[in-house]
């Protein structure tokens, strides 16, 4: 596969990857991995109706379940990024934070990791082992505990060196309600910092680019974070991390499922200059690129100073700020206003631009 | 890789897949992902050190947490199994059943499931819809709910179709408490029906052998069965499904951890003539081939009875039988008394006779 093409073919979303939806595809694209609206699709028209089920129909980044009297958080991600390792972190690193992100997102502090291994045949071992030590240091890091794993082994050209699954479960503190559908007209959007960055790390090392400075991913665990932030109010409306499709899949998708519009303020969005010319170059849209550490939050307008000071206080929340609102216009729709004043619709991506970010 | 040359080579599973211990490998081998003394070794030198924690430790089926007052069983395997699709089930029902079983052991019946896909660009969209159907049929037939999911893409050579990962959580009941180290000399050993099943029926269709009768994976959902079990006493002391590494693998794990030795009789394993046939034409040894619809448990004496009657009357159990019984002898280690009146070590398998059958 050339990336490259991929990459600078085109600015416009359509044209990534893949610009058939499912209902043309006979085969499986790499966009289906993206995170956009092939993704989407592929939850919709083929795993949707094969699993049935209310709680997968939530989508969220995690399940809400009950059980036993409790309320948990469950969710899973697998891992498959190229290289294993790169500026600021590893296949590791983002196999613990990608998943207890996810149980953040639903305000659950994550207690305890499963973790799957895909081994190729005649990956060094010394390769595994760097990779299990990253991840228990993330763990130990995040808080959460490893509790059970499992490694299966596949021959030599059907594997990729490393695969990585983890599921993780956590407890969603009573009050603590996270839901798009709880997103109104007038609710505040907060990102948590810059963004683009672990989009653009993994390609810096990938195709062996330079951009004068080295960008190390952001891959953070945001737990710490969250409670912060739920210390000020139980009473917030949404959380997401904009992984995969960036801040415009994450604003769309809360958009979509809450049915109101979102107003995107592009001058506010925060994109390190080491980014923005790397993208440039590139031929990508800094909105797109995914994150790893970053959190974009809904807020209720009486809370949002509140919350954004608190944020600001937690080491991965210092460059927090405000970044748009929540209007009755447009239901659906996320519109960014441009520094010239003018608007542009911001789509959800169709696939991805970066294959195997995560 | 030629599976014929692991599998005609010999009897004796010092010869199988790789004969060298870890400490003296420097690269992943088919093996390490058998279920066997590679795979325990990765564990035990890799995976153990660099996660820590005790939960992990308890080396059992599924993981038994305490969170927010409830007792969970948490669980995960991937499925890398070839081919997709085989007589008596395929990769969707093995993803819900072997994570099911793993939560089973623990006395827990499953609740939630979560699904990792990893798919192969270009494989068809008609193949996924078919393995997420039969994900999602076992899932109804086991009672469990899939609750949240995630699916990535690897480039065309970098995978094989499709990988599925699941993990499970479930509630473990009151007064339930399995675990190897409560098995005691004078425990007696049931196995719930024909061994050796699943895996001649993979090769069957993998090297396109005929044994004159088609032979079908044993593929099912245990969880009914453990509750009938469980109805007579809760007092069971451990349960165990031999999947990779088959009857030999789960009953040397249990004599290890317990410390006890266990004696089989060799005559009492039940075995089909059709899988007899087959392992003998193939040079396998039934005790070591995959099951994945078979328990293995260790019942305390006075309850075997009882017990035994009850899995009868269970479809999954109607030719469960007493195998054999745990001594103060040779700890450690599993022991078969033959038709000759002679007896022999049943070792551990060092790697697996069969790759990637689940």
């Amino acid at each position: 596969m050339s990336e490259t093409t991929d990459l600078t073919a085109s600015l416009d979303p359509a044209a990534w990857t893949c610009p058939a939806p499912l209902s043309e595809q006979s085969r499986v694209v790499m966009g289906h991995g993206g995170g956009g609206m092939l993704s989407a699709e592929l939850v919709r028209d083929v795993f949707a109706p094969a699993y049935g089920g209310a709680v997968l129909a939530q989508a969220g980044d995690a399940a809400q379940l009950a059980l036993g009297g409790v309320r948990l958080a469950f969710s899973t991600d697998s891992f498959v990024v190229r290289p294993l390792f790169f500026p600021g972190g590893s296949i590791g690193d983002l196999a613990v934070n990608g998943t207890v992100n996810d149980l953040a997102m639903s305000g659950a502090r994550a207690a305890y990791l499963s973790c799957g291994f895909i081994l190729e045949e005649g990956v060094g071992l010394e390769t595994v082992s760097r990779v299990a030590e990253a991840l228990g240091a993330a763990a130990r890091a995040a808080g959460v505990e490893v509790a059970t794993g499992d490694t299966k082994v596949v021959e030599a050209g059907h594997g990729d060196g490393v695969y990585v699954n983890t599921a993780g479960i956590g407890l969603i503190p009573a009050g603590v309600d996270l839901r798009p559908q709880r997103v109104v007209p007038g609710d505040v959007v907060i990102v948590s910092g810059a963004i683009g960055v672990h989009g653009v790390a993994i390609m810096s090392v990938r195709e062996g680019l330079e951009f004068g400075v080295e960008i190390e991913s952001d891959c953070a665990a945001l737990g710490g974070l969250v409670d912060t932030m739920l210390a000020v109010t139980p009473d917030l409306h949404v959380l997401r991390d904009p992984t995969r499709g960036g801040l415009a899949a994450a604003l769309n998708e809360i958009a979509a499922a809450s049915g109101t519009g979102v107003v995107i303020r592009e001058r506010e969005v925060p994109v390190p200059p080491a980014v923005a010319n790397a993208c440039a170059v590139l031929g990508l849209d800094p909105m797109y690129v995914a994150n790893e550490g970053k959190l974009v939050a809904f807020v209720p307008r009486e809370h949002a100073d509140a919350v954004l000071d608190a944020m600001r206080t937690h080491p991965l929340g210092t460059e927090a700020r405000i970044i748009g609102e929540v209007v009755e216009d447009h239901p659906g729709m996320v519109v960014a206003r441009t520094g010239l004043g003018g608007t542009r619709v911001v789509d959800l991506p169709v696939g991805e631009q970066l294959p195997r970010i995560c």
